[in-house]
């Protein structure tokens, strides 16, 4: 099968380049009579949106969103739900050089040789402005998981500076520009990163993703497992270059009395006493939160020259001069969080169908 | 669908409990005309066979491949391979006990709360013999790459121990009962595992692998990149809680102009000067080694006891007497070069149909 | 999986609904560096256009398609293609009554029974407006095929009036408004249509497709045989009751040495001297033309008046004023030729990435 | 993928060829908790085993079904179920002529051209043999089912000799070889098959198989809908070239207040007064009963002479004297019986995750 569509029963496609007329997808699957408004998908595509600080993109986008099919009178109908977002700030001309060099840690390269063709323009479908319909479709995948599952994500490092998670608030996510929840971090963030910045380079990120209120049983062993697609999930977003689950690599260098989470009785429910597990054994989830954490490279169009070489085989210097994130991990946590809630959809409809 | 399948074009189907009469898998999409015996499986599977010395588990399987279908005077014929494996040295009284009680880091709890039922001898479906049959189906995978893609594997950290990549050297993989490239390590290794066995513990490991002369291309952007395919590959394997490819989790901490691999022209193909990547880029391959790394936890049987619940709701402790290994990484070597080639053929096919 | 999708490899996916703001497909699996245009697909559309004679619908859609992405430079770029074709005719006032009522042979009732919910204006997601799409994706199939395979169709029956094969001139299907291959019936079929358009009824119909230069070795044993995918493909569209592949149903009442298709050789290869195969043997094409034939239902809305009941369970009648068909069969011959030619392109794909 | 899968989530695969060591097939997606022993499935395979009458092919095959995973205690675990048929009556020389010259009518040729190799033995996977798994895996379907829909199916035509559907008796279906509804017709076709039968000749046939008590709602628009899958299923079988629903071909010749069936209310429930839609409307069941016939072309192995062509190009004769099937649409009605239990049960699961 192609590779522009992810879920089995909870499914989208997305579709389009980032300098192209639009940009869109089509969620399959969405259970009927659910209220859904185009509200519901843009507070969601809002927080993505580059251009909120001088840490992100300065590409102005105003990212509204149209819901074409699938919905009657407010309500999903259980066909599917087509939406779009017109590309409005499409420059062009700024990308007429990459057009012939294949930029260091860019996708120019791969494609060229994949497919003997690619659309330069803004990078074309390898764009990150993909994400967008992912953080869209992410939205409708929230609503059929309902309010009693809450997915929340934050940045946990930048380069070097790694938050305190003895000083961790949620509370602090949504008041500081980077999802960070450690808010005494913040200012050395902020200097770190305008020093990257007006040095013309970047630095990489660790995301973590957390869903609260997940039931026991969802996951199917033993190839889609739920960790085993949320590891996929996050891997296929731009830039990531690692996933982990609970203490995941942390894990390795655990005995096992350490890393084993032991159970007691709460009431009559079970209990586990620690969560190295990240909320998944043998690939179904326990009915703890769910933890996710994944790794973004630095962002690889930098200011700073690099040596490549053209399309013709030519070597050849580049510095890419156009409006670029510092650091990319930044706006990779809502689309870290909308994959969270995608692959728990996704599980959730594929667990009624066998065992419900 | 159901969970049992891997693959697309290449793809495979395991089926079996690790204490019913036979495991096997059955896979479809192999190209005819493929020569192919149970030698040629055979070998892969006596490399992965427990009880090949005293640090891993001491279950004494011979493990000797049937194929059943599609092969014909010695070539595939292109319809559906089946593979089969008795099993031999079943003691289910073994676990009489854990019938009753939810052992700690393992899938006892979340399969009981996902069915309703479980084969609660020997793991039952969840147990690490399912690997088996990766490891067979990984044997066809490597026959369909070719011998010019060659895919080898070493462990590189045994709990805080790892490898001194200096001194790596592939030539010593295959002369140390741990996979491990790095010979001076060997000795330290041994001790590390003696006590920790004797403590009746375990301790998580790091595996690496590798696959050399994959063609630039392959890998289906932009949710079955080839990435993401491999980190839910071996994420799928019985517990691995982490995946990262090239740099992985180190490209968080790199610098733009550090991480991005720099291209120079190499006769008349470009080639890259480092390979932070790992052979991937915008989820398609470079042609570079492709490079994956996995954690997997420390085994949590183990005679240590701990705290768990009974079925019934009631705490109690458990304390696995079994053979077990006290460190499960070490057998997880040849499945995670098992996936990396699965994966690989797959996307090979996969190519070949869009673009070919 | 969702049912909004066809195909393997070549796999498109449809939405929208007959009076919603618009409908649309995305086309995924597209080789990449095919010529493509606006105009390769508009042509085909044009052919399918309702409004075309007073013998099909009169509602005036334009049916402008849109490429939206996937098209870079007039050529394919081997992402995902995405169509999109705007509603402008719509006039829902129309189906005001049958938002309350279950017209008898249409898929209200079914649709309110299985979502609980549906979309009443113009048929909703069931309208046969949906096979736009169709013709759009086949118009894409076709360029994938090549010019050496030729897909065409016509009309063999309408009602209890048949086509003489002896007089068959595939010159004739386009200069008659219903594709009738027998230029001498057409004025009979003028006439019995006017006759039943007049009493407010309307009629069924067979359908005939080939296509010519199909190589052999199409088709997938054992489930996905390439009559079976085509069984499928006919039969999911809007209003056809029966499929059958060569001689078909005749084909029961034959004898063995009178059904089996001999084979001589001509020149180097092997030739059929008959072909009640349909060009498909064992579910792989055999290289002859294939040929399928599917029946459409007589359009269920007529101004005849019918017995029916409510959303709410009260008994009451129906009779249908808007503009419909007398014979919906008529506009299912460019469809079926898109079906097949989808079909054959998505098996074109897989033989490549197996045998090619 | 590879075509020897079928269904989404209630999905089995098959493997092994005609005198190969077994046949088999694992069945995925299975909910957990259902009894099911080797002999629920045995009954069914009685059914369908050959030899039973002279009728059918003398081969002498018992036929046990073994399951291999996927129980514990009797009752399914939602782990894969994996059934295994040895071959037993396995005689080889039997087929020694024809591994050099394509039997008319046959899959021979095509298996050639598609893979350039061909397991001659007995026909390989395209031998009949391979629907007595399509019968074990339908056993699993109808347990999945329950006892309230039942399916059941009847013998409709033996060559031009067709049943008095004012004689239908579902009574008379088991007591005679051919599975006939139409008690008074036995003797007629058991003369007129023997006659076939001493000619050396062969006779299609045409199956309708019905389903009772299926709820609303099941079936997938707009591609997968139920009609369509079971297209798909029927002409999947082996020597199927016709597949219909309701009134199917006939409805062709309808007009629309003839074949659109009326509604009335049946105290709380409406009521459909005819069944021409055969229990599915826009691809969604009714709930009327499903009802689907198919028709089988004659055996293609027969006494009499036949023109044909030997692998190395030279023109020669085939008379295959084996032991074959007068007519091979008598063993099909299990068979199809099977195939439509399958969809079913696929399209339950399917259902319940989207709107359960």
């Amino acid at each position: 099968m192609p590779g522009n569509s992810f879920g089995h029963l909870f499914r989208y496609t997305t579709w389009g380049e980032s300098h192209g007329p639009a940009i869109g997808c089509v969620v399959d699957g969405v259970p009927p009579r659910i209220p859904l408004s185009e509200g519901d998908i843009q507070v969601w595509l809002d927080k993505r949106r580059p251009g909120q600080s001088r840490f992100t993109t300065q590409r102005k986008e105003p990212d509204r969103v149209k819901i074409l099919s699938g919905v009657y009178e407010g309500q999903t109908t259980g066909t599917p739900v087509s939406l779009v977002i017109e590309n409005v700030d499409v420059r062009s001309k700024d990308y007429a050089d990459i057009a012939e060099k294949f930029r260091p840690g860019h996708a120019d390269y791969t494609y060229f040789k994949k497919y003997g063709i690619r659309d330069p323009r803004g990078g074309g479908r390898a764009s990150a402005r993909e994400t967008a319909m992912r953080v869209a479709a992410g939205a409708i995948a929230r609503k059929v998981l309902g309010p009693d599952i809450v997915i929340r994500g934050a940045l946990v490092a930048i380069g070097t500076l790694e938050v305190d998670r003895a000083r961790w608030d949620w509370g602090a996510v949504e008041s500081n520009p980077f999802w960070c929840p450690d808010a005494r971090l913040v200012p050395e963030w902020e200097k770190y990163l305008d020093g990257i910045r007006k040095e013309g380079s970047s630095v990489g990120a660790v995301i973590e993703v957390e869903a609260a209120g997940v039931p026991a049983g969802l996951g199917e062993p033993v190839y889609d497992k739920l960790d085993a697609d949320l590891a996929k999930a996050m891997m296929s977003i731009n830039a990531v270059k690692g996933v982990e689950i609970g203490s995941g690599f942390g894990s390795a260098r655990l005995r096992g009395e350490e890393n084993a989470d032991e159970i007691r009785m709460k009431g009559n429910e079970p209990e586990f006493l620690s969560n190295n597990a990240g909320g998944v054994l043998g690939g179904i989830s326990t009915g703890q939160n769910v933890v996710v954490r994944f790794a973004v490279k630095p962002t690889s169009s930098i200011a700073t020259t690099r040596r490549t070489v053209t399309t013709k085989g030519e070597e050849t210097e580049i510095s890419v001069k156009g409006r670029h994130d510092p650091c990319v991990g930044i706006r990779a946590v809502p689309v870290g969080e909308a994959m969270l809630a995608i692959v728990l959809a996704d599980h959730l409809l594929r667990h009624k169908a066998q065992c419900g």
